[in-house]
């Protein structure tokens, strides 16, 4: 069969044989900008991920409530860097670093490097009560987002078919906790699914009756943004119907039942978005932690006695100018990525390395349609155009022509009718 | 917040409480005809399934060949019967039917009917060698689907990572067994990923070395077309480089090792399209059955002794006009389930059954990118043009638009880039 050659290249030579080897641990955005920025550098190269694929991880609560799918978010780290011919991309599971040794230690074998690039993430944290991890799934992965469609949806296929009340509205009770972007746009987000998307799908119940729980031990809702933007976003929760409960402590969970302070709320749905901790990894290092188990990188994000060792992203911990430890989100990691990168060129040209400059761009969060809050360097906006900004740049920073498009379509066909298109449960059939 | 209320309308009435009760086993092609011609009649109807999708099967091997997400060939049935005010949805699972005390018996419980359809499909089935299920997955439900679909992408990554050349060549062979629609779709979508989507992402193998072996036991391959068009469709695999088997039975399958006929070959994936099996709970009624456990209905599709009890789908044999079994295929279940709809009000009014008249709107497979075969009423059509026609009727014929467009666009999209838009391995990290 013969094919148009158009949009078909011929596929690259062999990765780049010389120069000195650079391994980077994890395909999140801080290790997928360092490996795009050592593409064309005099380097060898091997980025090493558990996943085959990016995953845009602003976007995931969206997949955890039926607004997209995994596919939508996600992209193939090895195709995102196949025209980079000195990089190559493996799948494997890294279980430590010795550094002594200069290799890293993966299930299959050792990968020596010359330069180290750790960019493993972060995962979520309950505070020395892990037993909740399993009543209160956090949302990291692709995987934790399906699991959490799955009980979100089957909450109310359950309330459904309960003749007993209490269970029912037990059933239709829905804690978030941790009142960061994450936990209020997945309160918004479920908020909105039981106003809007179900309510007319159900013959027993009426999802509208639904109650959502956003629950902060903190006195401060988003406390990453200026305080009169964070009352706008939770005065906008609670025209959503959500009831959000601040400085009030998750006290106990357990099935079926949230304590918040001294209240006992039954809940069959909780939700987990209150602290990450580090990956493990920078433990194996042995050097200074905090707290989150974040390496205590210097101004250049190397590894304090260890300068072949760069750390960014969320394993990271550093100072921005305003003194306040740079926060976990992606454009943090993306820059901290480049950065280093660009001191690894520097430290093979025999150059001095250069501490990191953070250039903050803003701060967005949705709450619902129409409604969001950003804070641009300055400029703060709330509303449709804060809403609108926040769509426009999520949809620019997706990689890939494809998901762009797709998401768009999604949002907009979600915007019309009120539908969510991924309203599926899978995983094993109901037991 | 105020809301447009133009996509916006009220939920509809509970639903009604008068009339014969109707239950619906199975929410596939089906059962969601049968509910939905019943939408209008003077019944109650409860349709009963274990999942809460809708799934478009016809095109479920583009979700295990990476081209679609899950979401996009599925649609919750709750929303499709939405405003068919007198039924009900269900999520349950049937474990079996009591046809004396006219119920069906769900894990929650005990369902009345005054009348039943049975449409709870088919699945995979391995000729008394259940062992081989682990070893060569079949493709019916959308976790069969990720599963293969991990077990594709995860082998090629294996490859790149593997030096012993010989266990190279096995985890870059794939074997498809059973050449009807499924397994000849199976086959050449693997060689179109091998061959163009995945040829510039890998630096140490060359993905089009990849093998794809289609063995089938009979010598023809897509029985149901006539033989001119069937060798055209192996024709076509051949020059997409799938190895074609005709009249070989697999005789054994081991973990990393496929027997055909006496010949041993080395392959780690292993894909199962040859034989299906009715859905057990046709034996809880204690009727006759065929080899492959379908009830063996009347003309006008009741069960023999059983005229309030109607089998629909790939759970029913019934004869077709030539006197050949009724192929289990989407069009005739749609077909049945209107028909037994129809029965299903006529004998509430008082009225004979009417035998089953089924119109052969056709028969169409693809082989690839500008590659099909149409049989549509004796008109014959191969290459791009029945390419063509096979996308818009199975664009026509998906649930919602929200599906129709973002399918459409996605075969667009791969069409023009020849990559593959879902190429996630999910489910654990890799082991």
């Amino acid at each position: 069969m013969r094919l148009p050659r158009i949009f078909y290249k011929k596929r690259p030579r062999r990765a780049s044989r010389t120069g000195p080897r650079v391994v980077i641990v994890g395909g999140g955005f801080g290790g997928l900008q360092a490996a795009k920025a050592l593409g064309e550098a005099p380097v060898r190269v091997t980025l090493v991920d558990r996943r085959n694929h990016h995953l845009f991880q602003p976007l995931l609560y969206q997949v955890a409530t039926a607004v997209l799918s995994p596919a939508d978010i996600a992209h193939p780290i090895r195709s995102v860097l196949r025209d980079r011919r000195n990089v190559e991309v493996v799948l494997g599971e890294v279980e430590a670093i010795d550094p002594a040794a200069k290799e890293v230690i993966l299930a299959e074998g050792r990968l020596p490097y010359d330069y180290l690039i750790l960019a493993a993430g972060a995962t979520h944290a309950y505070f020395g009560h892990d037993e909740w991890e399993p009543l209160a799934p956090g949302l990291k992965t692709l995987e934790d987002a399906l699991a959490i469609r799955r009980r979100i949806l089957l909450a109310f296929e359950e309330a459904e078919r309960e003749p007993d009340p209490e269970r029912r509205k037990a059933l239709m009770t829905f804690v978030v906790v941790g009142a960061g972007p994450t936990g209020v746009e997945m309160a918004g987000a479920i908020a909105e699914i039981a106003r809007y998307s179900l309510s007319r799908d159900f013959r027993h119940i009426d999802t509208r009756d639904a109650r959502v729980i956003l629950v902060e031990a903190s006195d401060r809702a988003l406390a990453a943004f200026p305080a009169g933007l964070s009352r706008y976003a939770i005065a906008d929760l609670k025209r959503l119907g959500v009831d959000v409960r601040l400085g009030k402590p998750v006290t106990a969970i357990a099935p079926g039942l949230v304590t918040i302070g001294d209240e006992p709320i039954a809940a069959e749905t909780v939700i987990w978005a209150a602290g990450v901790r580090a990956s493990p990894l920078g433990r194996s290092l042995g050097v200074a932690l905090d707290r989150a188990g974040r390496v205590l990188v210097n101004p250049d994000l190397t590894v304090p006695g260890y300068p072949d060792i760069f750390v960014v992203g969320d394993m990271a911990m550093l100072n921005g100018p305003d003194g306040k430890p740079l926060p976990g989100v992606a454009q943090v990691a993306m820059q901290e990525g480049t950065w280093a990168a660009g001191n690894i060129e520097r430290a093979i040209a025999g150059k001095p390395l250069l501490p990191f400059r953070y250039r903050d761009l803003g701060n967005m969060a949705t709450i619902g349609r129409n409604a969001a809050i950003a804070d641009i360097r300055g400029l703060r906006l709330t509303g449709f155009i804060a809403w609108l900004a926040w769509a426009l740049v999520h949809i620019m920073n997706l990689i890939g022509f494809r998901n762009r498009i797709l998401v768009a379509l999604q949002w907009l066909w979600g915007y019309l009718t009120f539908q969510r298109g991924a309203r599926l449960i899978t995983g094993s059939p109901v037991e």
